[in-house]
């Protein structure tokens, strides 16, 4: 079994067995064909591109309703992520039409006409907070199970997975089911994708890609598939193990800076400093750069991004103690969101009970139709404890209920009756004029508690009270 | 006592008592005077910047000998910190020339002359990790004892304090010794100095100041002053708590985001991934900024400002977690070293005892004569304990004797007799194609530790292991 410990030493034995030139050579007439295994919100886009380009294209996934949305260009009402991504309904119409890209639930035909099987798996972690690497292991199983269909393929993995995993596991896997052999009967190639929610149309052609392969033979094939399909630069390294990494850090620098913001936040509010402040001033600094509290993390990434790396390092005895510093950090944040309502309430001698309570965004981010591991979830929860009477607007859930409460289709409910109003995300609706036009509108509003700091004092109503994170409660004169 | 608590809510008590005009006046015809208490490596630049600038300039310090090779325009051998900042002598010699600074050991008369009194003496840590804040009590003590001479006076505070001690300690200090009341008898503004060792004339002319004062009127006389003699922006913060806390924020976030390099460095080398390797990759994400490991942080700020933000954090009962694991993991790191020191050297079969070690570079970092709170003192002293046989060279120490050991002139002495070369500090001239050559030609060299990764793998002298922070011991082949 071999990972690829370098690149440079494995091409000899990747020579012998294969013919690169005929790869290159379908790389570039575009005869390679490509099977994507989970086509959710980096699988479906990605899919997409690959038959954009002109490789024939199939698009695995579970459910048959799904599919069949997708087979028609996205169904009506579309499937709910593609109204993030504007440009995917037009890409999705045209590769339907022409013929380059089908969506199936069917799993052994694709895989045996493809070339290239692309995993694009969701790898949560469950409540227990462990990565859950069930889904994957199912789909590496599945391949696995293909023996005879498999043979001469590259298998490429882009779902986030821990450092060990396609060496600890994908591999031997898939070697002990198929008696196959790595680097001769099939290759294994990581790389992670690195697109962000709102905007992977363009960061799928903007962010450049890394690669790291079982050897330098698949490495070079996939450097230059994704080269000619995205137009990004490529960037090399020497094993799925690093490249993987690469991607886990990345976003694990972003958890431990909004944590340090985060800390810095409720340190600030103690010490009777602005946050937003601090941040005016050291952002003028060359080597800083700002990150900014709030209600906590949510996505796909950022909530269980560090849970991957710490795994694997629990499996060689090493705790990163300041990932799980910062992971904690965010996770607490949302209780301190409900110590903040509770002062905040207290200023105005109300309490949460009784009091009608208006929270605008419940999106894990501003701008996306996603509530996955949004901190919304666990402050709503903590409200409904306390015997709130909640009310919801958030632009991208209009008329839906969630979490047990109907969303609000606009927010003009806001200018009766809302005492207290708390903005959790922080939606470009929220930072029109016409919003802040309504605030002054609303004659009962006392408290304005701003997870997001999306407001300049300046701009407030009058009378009333106003808490940021990290900005101490104020009296807005 | 107020510290002022909004730029705007004091400006008329201000303008009661103060000639705006005629301060403002002032500061443009330079007939302001000013005092600088503690002219080393911050307060002798600043000094001469305003010296330079045409206002008449007094730097105080303790040390006649000291002072002395100040007004010769530098002393011969020069004061050690002047190597550093090659634009220093000259500016020195102009001004001591032309009469406008002039440095002392007397305190009460050119404070008497002064009309803003600028603090630049050092805030360091005890040996307890605890903020000592003696000589800078004992400095703002003597200010409040001459009653009659500081009123009218604006007392500007450059050196780094925790947020809350301008209102808690200064401010209550200077009040009740001297009987006078801030914003009518005097003023304090915190105008932290942001400039890095190795750069500081550099940085004084280019990187924004950060001015937050006791009320409008001494915000605006400093910021037009400073803005006046060092033509960078001015950034205007409500009060002397946030200034302060502007300037250990941007260390601190340097100290967290070397702390994660070095905690992820020491998991990538359990798992067999070169972090130098991750870096390439993640480095090319829009929002990610690279910061390295190495063998810990020193120097005058990083490794004290945490203390002095945490130190505050405990007063209101707040503990930073993420900021101490952080310095923790710092202040662990040459322990790190020692551990591949031990793993290098069992791999080639010998012990620290009676191996003769080679320590290149013992400066806190690069190109700076200065090893205050450098990590090459613990790793030095560990050493000694293990009974090694340490020959040292730095180019910024040369023929010198440090920690008990002669500094050798020049460093050609590795040739011969040395199994192992350890690199602490990255200094330019061990990157050099000469130092390179050099290795190549060192014929007992078996291990190269380099704590600055500062090598390429492919530049390496062949047949000798190699171990980097974060980069797994490897045979150069």
């Amino acid at each position: 079994m071999n990972e690829g410990k370098s690149i440079r030493c494995e091409a000899k034995e990747a020579e012998k067995l294969v013919n690169m030139e005929d790869w290159k050579k379908r790389v570039l007439s575009k005869s390679l064909k490509v099977a994507v295994i989970g086509i959710g919100r980096i699988g479906l886009p990605t899919s997409l591109m690959i038959a954009k380009a002109g490789y024939k294209t199939f698009g695995i996934d579970i459910k048959q309703d799904y599919i069949d949305k997708i087979n028609q260009g996205g169904g009506n009402p579309p499937i709910k992520f593609i109204l993030d991504e504007p440009e995917l309904p037009k890409i999705l119409k045209e590769v339907v039409s022409n013929g380059k890209f089908k969506a199936t639930i069917i799993f052994k035909e694709p895989i045996s006409l493809a070339d290239i099987i692309i995993i694009c798996v969701p790898t949560p972690i469950t409540k227990q907070k462990v990565p859950d690497y069930t889904i994957i292991n199912k789909v590496v199983e599945n391949i696995a199970s293909l023996k005879d269909i498999i043979q001469n393929k590259i298998i490429l993995i882009e779902s986030t997975v821990g450092p060990l995993y396609v060496k600890n596991k994908a591999i031997p896997l898939i070697e002990n089911i198929s008696g196959l052999k790595i680097n001769r009967d099939f290759w294994i190639v990581s790389c992670p994708e690195r697109a962000n929610p709102g905007n992977i149309m363009k960061n799928l052609i903007s962010i450049p890609r890394i690669v790291g392969a079982s050897n330098e033979f698949a490495c070079d094939i996939v450097a230059n598939f994704y080269k000619n399909i995205f137009g990004v630069e490529i960037i090399k390294v020497s094993n799925p193990r690093t490249a993987n990494s690469v991607k886990l850090i990345e976003n694990i620098f972003r958890v431990v800076n909004i944590a340090f913001a985060n800390e810095i936040a409720q340190l600030s509010r103690l010490l009777d400093i602005d946050y937003m402040e601090i941040i005016k001033g050291a952002k003028s600094k060359y080597n800083f750069l700002p990150h900014f509290p709030g209600p906590g993390v949510g996505g796909p990434c950022l909530p269980s991004n560090p849970y991957y790396l710490m795994d694997d390092g629990y499996r060689v005895s090493f705790t990163p103690n300041l990932v799980r510093s910062a992971t904690e950090i965010n996770q607490r944040q949302p209780s301190h969101i409900i110590e903040l309502i509770f002062e905040g309430l207290n200023e105005i001698g109300k309490s949460i009970s009784g009091t009608p309570i208006a929270i605008l965004g419940i999106a894990y981010k501003p701008n996306v139709k996603d509530i996955q591991i949004s901190p919304s979830i666990p402050i709503i929860e903590d409200l409904k404890q306390f015997n709130a009477s909640i009310t919801i607007y958030d632009p991208y859930f209009k008329g839906e209920t969630l979490l047990g409460i109907n969303i609000e289709s606009d927010y003009t409910f806001l200018k009766h009756n809302y005492p207290l109003i708390i903005i959790l995300t922080g939606h470009e609706e929220f930072k029109s004029q016409g919003f802040k036009d309504l605030l002054k509108e609303c004659n009962q509003l006392k408290l304005l508690i701003d997870c997001q700091n999306i407001f300049k004092i300046m701009e407030l109503p009058k009378k009333i009270y106003y808490i940021g994170v990290g900005r101490p409660l104020k009296l807005i004169e």
